[in-house]
């Protein structure tokens, strides 16, 4: 029963990812949160296999780089109809093509990404895609760090996770949303739990003081400090709008 | 049969994930280049249930925040004594902590990673863990980038697939490791291949000039153009050793 409306009647945030593994899928997207927001029907996720629109009779997806060089690249023949196949699926979603090439993912781009229908995505594996079908097709690229995977499949659960957490409902309460690291453009500050001591260490006094302006106080100190100590870039560029 | 040598007789990289949801795993660690290498004994999987080390007979785990607040935060009289077991189990590999507060995942930090003898990772949930068993077991703190997910699970699987398609004998040819993004600072270069012609698109000429000296010339601009329009972050930051 794909993409049946909530019970409030809003349709689902669709994830819809073309691999050649959907195999790997949901992967860490089939527990807990993620896991209770598809069963609600939040959100939905599908899978398709590019193979499907391989060529020939060993149906075909890659080929060597033109050019020379090591690896094989994903053909644009292949990548073209699946694309067009997906984008009839859900017209109005972005098509998106994971790749160490495209723009970072940031906290204010998946909260944008989430606002939206949902999300196209384009696992590659091998040496990359041919160039022309993200031209053609205007993929948008997005990174989420820089680093290189063996494949898109884990990159697209990371989007899809970073997406689904900011659906309405997913999260119990708005508050664990807008405190929690870059939403103010700071990292998080330390947290702590019973017991009182442990290990020789204490909670801070101040978190026992009942007095809850002073723990705002304290709070924001701590999260200014640490983002000073390890992320000053994130202080610098605070004041800009998250893209 | 865990850690067995390969046969070449060198031993596995171990990755081993602290996790409340081992189901989880191995996701997208489970298709193609990670599971070939898997078998192959290049690196091994392992996971430990942090419910097990949970108190009392509900094997609690959590607790509210000190001083207040949204959510539930992992207690350190669980999550220490269960890193004391993993570190008994792989002594020499470093303890991470995988967090948004921490030190972006890079693929200089990657190679370092996969250059030791496996990683021990703590996946968090929730609103986060106690303070303090960072400090008391000298956690080192990594973020795979600058958004929020629903839990370190897939950012575990993220920089065990990083590190491990770095691993001797994952990756065919040496070549595809060095010319790809990131390994000279630079972004990849446009990958084509055939058909020739596809959509009204051609492949440029100079990929199918044979002349490699232009090839080559070629890729490297388009490399420092796309670097220079997408990042220019990573031109400035050139030159510097990377972590």
């Amino acid at each position: 029963m794909p993409h049946l409306p909530t019970s409030d009647g809003r349709q689902p945030w669709r994830a819809h990812v073309l691999t050649l593994f959907p195999e790997a899928f949901p992967g860490p997207l089939g527990v807990s949160l993620a896991a209770q927001a598809r069963n609600a029907r939040i959100w939905s996720l599908d899978t398709t296999q590019l193979r499907d629109f391989g060529l020939g009779k060993h149906r075909q997806v890659d080929d060597t780089p033109a050019g020379g060089g090591a690896g094989m690249v994903l053909r644009a023949d292949v990548l073209g109809p699946a694309l067009d196949h997906a984008q009839n699926l859900n017209p109005e979603a972005p098509l998106i093509y994971l790749s160490p090439r495209g723009t970072p993912l940031t906290q204010g781009l998946a909260r944008d990404l989430a606002q939206g229908p949902g999300v196209t995505l384009l696992a590659g594996r091998f040496e990359g895609i041919d160039e022309r079908v993200i031209a053609a097709k205007g993929l948008k690229e997005i990174s989420i760090g820089d680093y290189v995977l063996a494949g898109g499949e884990v990159a697209a659960m990371v989007l899809i996770e970073a997406c689904v957490r900011l659906l309405p409902g997913v999260v119990g309460t708005s508050e664990s949303l807008t405190t929690e690291s870059f939403e103010m453009g700071l990292l998080e500050y330390p947290q702590f739990t019973k017991p009182r001591d442990w290990d020789g260490r204490s909670i801070p006094d101040v978190l026992l003081s009942g007095d809850h302006k002073k723990i705002e106080t304290w709070r924001r100190e701590q999260s200014e400090r640490l983002t000073a100590d390890r992320r000053p870039d994130l202080l610098r560029s605070r004041g800009q709008k998250p893209t």
